[in-house]
C-alpha cells in the first residue's frame, strides 16, 4: 500500500505520506498519480488537518470496547436501575411546584444567564430532502421552518423574561453544525435575517467529523482523491466547543446554565424555563428531559442508572425481560424516554471539554460503507456491514455529573420529533410534526376560553369526531365526508411571538368563536370567518 | 302527501296507505304510481315490516333527549367521576392475580358456560372496501382475515380448557351482522367452513335497521322506490338477542358470561378467560375491558360514573378542561380507555332483552343524507346536515348494571383497531394493526426464549433499530438502508392454533435462533433459514 510514496509522482507535502505510511494508512494516497489539481490539493488538505496516530487509538480503543454491534447479550441490562423519585420532576405530578420553577427560569433567563445549544449537525436524509433537518417545512399554515418556530420561541421568551423583571436580556443560540450542513445553515439565517434575534448572539460552529475505517482499521475512500468522512456524533459537541472557544464566549457573556436539544423535535419548548428553574432549584450540573415510555417495544433510550451512575440505555442495548419490568404502580420500570433535551452548567460543561471528552470512547457503528478498493481502483457497494463509523453520544458524559436530575415531562405537550418521510406507517413524519403543534396549539386555546365552531356555527367538541360514525360496530355511511378524518386535528396555529407555552392567550380568545383554519400571530388574528359571542 | 292513496293506482295493500298517513309518513308512496312491479314488491315488503307508531316515538324521545350536536355545553363533564380502585382489575397492577383469574376463566369455558358475541354488523366503508370488515386481509404473512384469527383463537381456547379439565367443551360464536353484512358474512363462513369450528357452534343473527328521517321527522328516501335504512347502532344487539330468540339459545346452551366485541380488533382476546374469571371472582353482572388513555385529546370514549352511575363518555362529550384532569400520580384522572370489550351474564343480558333495553331512548346521530326531494323527485346531496339517524350503543346498559366492574389491559397486547385504510396519518389501518400483531408475537417468541437473528446470523435486538443511524443529530448516511424502517417490526406471527396469549410457544423457540419472517402454525415452523444454537 506504498504505491504513492514509491510512485514518480510527487508527494503531497513533505512528511504527510511518511506520517500517514507510519501509521499504516499510507494506501489513501494510492491514486495520488491519478489525480487532478483540483482532487490533490482538496485530498491533501485535508490529510493534512488528520491525527493519524490519535485516529488509530480512537479506533483501538472503541474496538476493544465492543463491536458495538446489535446484540444485548453483555449489555447492561442486569445492572440497570430506574431513576429515584428524589432525582425527579415531574409536570404532570408536580403540578404545584411548576410555577415556582417557571419564576426561577425566568429570572435567571432574565439575567442574561441561560443559553441555548441547538444539535443541528444532521442532513435531512431520512426525511428525503437534501438540506438540514432545520430548514424543513413540515405544511403548518404559515409554513414556518423549523429553525423559525425555535428562534421565535426564544424571542419571545426574552420578552417574558424582560417584561417581568424590567431588564433587557439576551438568550445567546449557539448552533452546531457539521462539515455537510454549516454553509448551508448560515446561508439559511441570513436569508431570513436571524429570524428577528440579533446576529451577534447566533453563534455557529461546526463539529468534527471522522473517517470511515474498515474492520481492519484502514481508512476508507469515498473516491479515489476522498477520504469516507462521517460527523464524529453528536457527543462531538464536547470537542467542538473547546476547539471553537465556546466556553469561552459562554464565560465572556456570564451564560451559567445551557439548555441543549436536538433540531427535529416541532414542540421543542427552547431553553424551557421550568425545566431550568427546576434544574437550578435541585442544585443540579446536569439534567435530562424525558418522557414517560409506555410501550415496553418504543424505540427510545432511557435514563437510568447502571451501576449506580447515570446513563442513557439505548433501545437496541435493552433486553425484552427488562424493557418489559413494571412497578407496582403498573408503570414500566424504565420509562424516563429520553427526547435529547438536556440541562448542564457551563461549569460542568467546562469540566467535560477540559477533563472528561478525552477520556470517552467512541461508540462503534457498523455500517455498509461503499468504498473504492484499493487494489482495484472500482467502487465497491458492500451488501453487509464492512467497516465502522465512530461516534460519540451527547448524554456520554452523564456520568460525569455529581448532581443528575431527571424532568419529565407530556409527550403531548413537548415532543414531536421529525425523524421520516410521510408514509403510510406514519410515525414522526411531517403530518404528525405538523398535526402535533396544531393540536396543542388547539388545546391552548381552548384551555384560554376561545371554541371553534364548524361551518354552521356549531361549537366543535374538544377532541373532534374522526367521522360522523361514532362507533366501530356502527357502518360509517359511504356520504360521510372522508375528508373529515386527514383534515384532524383542527387547523391552528399560534406564534411563538405571541405565546411560549399557551401563556397570554386570554386577550385574543376568551368567550371567542372562531373557524379553522385559525392563525394568530404578531399581526392579530386570521380566519375565515368570525363571531363574536 | 297523501297522492298515493288518491291516486288512480292500488294501493300496495290493504291499510298500509292508511297507516302511513296516519303517522305522518303517508310521503313514502308519493311515487308509488311510477315503481315498476319489482320496485312495488320491495317498497311494500319494507314497509310492511315497519312500526310507525313506534317509529315517531323513537324519534321524538330522541329529538327530546336533546340534539345530539357536537357541544359539550350540558354534557355529563360536570358530574364525571373515574372507577374507582375496588372494581378495577387491572393486567399490569394486578399480575400476581392473573394466573388465579385465568384458570378461573378457563374452568367457566371447560364447563361451556361461555359464549362469544361478536358485532359484526359494519362494513368498511371507511376501509375502502365493499365487504364486511371481518373479511379484511391486513397483509399479515398468513394472510389470513379478522374473521379467521378470531376463530382460531376460540378453537385454541376450546383445546387448552378441554386440556386442562378432560372434558370437550365449546364456545358459542353469535355474530351479530347487519342488513348489509348479512349474506356475504354467511357465504364467507360456509366458503372457509367455518374455520374449522363446528358450524351448529356459529350463530349468525341480524341487528334492526331503522329509516333516516329529516329534522321534520319525516322518513327519508333513498330511491323513489327505496326508504334510506340505516343499522340501529350496535346497542340494537340487545333487541336482535330478543327478536331472534339468541337468550333462548344461551339457554338452551347452558351459556353464563358472554364476552361481547367489536370486529375490528386485530389483537382482540375473543372470550379472554382473564377477563371473565376476574369478572366471576368479583361477581359482576357486567364489566369492560378498557385501556388506558394517555393523551387527554385521543379520541376514545372513557369509562366513568356520571351521578354515580356507571358509563361510557364518548370523547365528543368531554371538555378539554375535564380530558386534561390528572390524579396525584400524574396519570389521567379519566383514563379507561373503552375498546368495545364487554362482559355480561346471560341474566343480566335477559333483564336487559326484557326490561331494560325498551326504556333506552336512541343516541341521535345527524348527517348529511342524500335523499329524493318528495316534491320534485330530485336527489338531493346535501352540504349540511339535512336529518338524523337513531342509533343505541352497547354500552348503553351499563347503568342498569348492579355490580359493574373494569378491567384494565396493556394496549399494546391487546388492542389495535382497523378503521381506516392506509394513509400518511397512519392511525388504526391495515399497516399499523399488521404490525401490532407481528410485534406481539416477536415478543411472544422472546419471551419463550428465541431470538432472531439477521442475514449475517448476529442477534437482532429486541428493539431493532429503525436504521443504522442511532441518534437524531446523527445524520443517517445517504447509504443506510432506508428500507429497514418501513419493514418493521420484524415479521413474525404465529398461528392461534398454536397459542393463544403467548403460552406454549417454549418447545418451538426455547434457545432457537430464525430468520425472519417466521411463521409457525400447525404445520411446523416455517422461515428461510434456521440454525440451531
Amino acid at each position: 500500500m506504498a504505491g504513492a510514496e514509491q510512485g514518480a509522482e510527487p508527494e503531497p507535502e513533505p512528511g504527510l505520506a511518511r506520517r500517514l505510511a507510519a501509521g499504516g494508512q499510507g494506501h489513501v494516497l494510492r491514486f495520488w498519480p491519478e489525480l487532478g489539481g483540483a482532487a490533490r490539493r482538496a485530498l491533501a488538505a485535508e490529510l493534512r488537518g488528520m491525527d493519524v496516530a490519535e485516529l488509530n487509538r480512537f479506533f483501538r480503543r472503541a474496538r476493544a470496547q465492543g463491536g458495538g454491534g446489535a446484540a444485548a447479550a453483555a449489555g447492561p441490562d442486569a445492572r440497570m436501575e430506574p431513576v429515584p423519585r428524589d432525582v425527579l420532576g415531574s409536570a404532570s405530578r408536580d403540578r404545584g411546584l411548576l410555577p415556582r420553577w417557571e419564576r426561577h427560569g425566568l429570572a435567571e433567563i432574565a439575567g442574561s444567564r441561560v443559553g441555548a445549544l441547538l444539535l443541528a449537525g444532521g442532513q435531512g436524509t431520512r426525511l428525503g430532502v437534501p438540506y438540514p433537518k432545520g430548514m424543513c417545512d413540515v405544511g403548518l399554515p404559515s409554513r414556518k421552518t423549523l429553525f423559525h418556530l425555535q428562534a421565535q420561541r426564544l424571542r419571545r421568551l426574552q420578552q417574558l423574561a424582560e417584561e417581568q423583571h424590567g431588564t433587557p436580556c439576551h438568550i445567546p443560540w449557539y448552533i452546531m453544525t457539521s462539515g455537510r450542513t454549516m454553509e448551508s445553515t448560515k446561508e439559511f439565517f441570513l436569508k431570513h435575517r436571524y429570524f428577528g434575534l440579533k446576529k451577534e448572539n447566533v453563534i455557529f460552529f461546526q463539529q468534527g467529523m471522522l473517517p470511515a475505517m474498515g474492520f481492519d482499521g484502514k481508512i476508507l475512500l469515498e473516491e479515489k482523491g476522498k477520504i469516507s468522512m462521517a460527523p464524529d456524533g453528536n457527543g462531538g459537541l464536547y470537542r467542538a466547543l473547546g476547539v471553537h472557544g465556546i466556553m469561552d464566549d459562554m464565560e465572556r457573556r456570564g451564560v451559567q446554565s445551557v439548555h441543549v436539544y436536538c433540531v427535529d423535535n416541532i414542540l421543542v419548548k427552547v431553553a424551557d424555563p421550568t425545566f431550568i428553574g427546576f434544574c437550578l432549584e435541585k442544585g443540579a450540573d446536569c439534567g435530562a428531559k424525558v418522557v414517560e415510555k409506555t410501550n415496553p417495544t418504543e424505540p427510545v433510550g432511557v435514563v437510568c442508572r447502571v451501576d449506580g451512575v447515570y446513563q442513557v440505555v439505548e433501545y437496541s442495548e435493552i433486553s425484552l425481560a427488562t424493557a418489559q419490568k413494571r412497578g407496582p404502580d403498573g408503570r414500566l420500570l424504565f420509562n424516563a424516554g429520553n427526547i435529547a433535551n438536556h440541562y448542564f452548567t457551563t461549569s460542568f460543561l467546562k469540566d467535560v471539554v477540559n477533563t472528561y471528552e478525552p477520556q470517552l470512547q467512541h461508540h462503534v457503528a457498523e455500517k455498509k460503507i461503499p468504498h473504492v478498493d484499493i487494489t482495484t481502483g472500482q467502487l465497491i457497494q458492500p451488501e453487509k456491514p464492512n467497516g465502522i463509523k465512530m461516534e460519540k453520544f451527547v448524554f456520554d458524559i452523564f456520568q460525569f455529573s455529581k448532581k443528575f436530575v431527571v424532568y419529565e415531562v407530556l409527550r403531548e405537550d413537548e415532543f414531536s420529533p421529525l425523524k421520516n418521510a410521510d408514509s403510510q406507517n406514519g410515525k414522526d413524519n411531517p403530518t404528525t410534526a405538523r398535526h402535533a403543534l396544531m393540536s396543542l396549539h388547539h388545546r391552548w386555546v381552548l384551555n384560554a376560553g376561545g371554541h371553534f365552531v364548524d361551518e354552521n356555527g356549531t361549537r366543535i367538541p374538544a377532541i373532534p369526531r374522526v367521522t360522523n360514525g361514532r362507533s366501530d360496530a356502527i357502518p360509517a355511511d359511504v356520504n360521510d365526508n372522508l375528508k373529515d378524518a386527514s383534515d384532524l386535528p383542527i387547523q391552528c396555529e399560534i406564534s411563538p411571538l405571541i405565546s411560549y407555552g399557551g401563556e397570554g392567550l386570554e386577550k385574543y380568545v376568551k368567550d371567542q368563536e372562531f373557524r379553522a383554519p385559525l392563525i394568530i400571530d404578531e399581526n392579530g388574528i386570521h380566519e375565515l370567518v368570525k363571531n363574536g359571542m
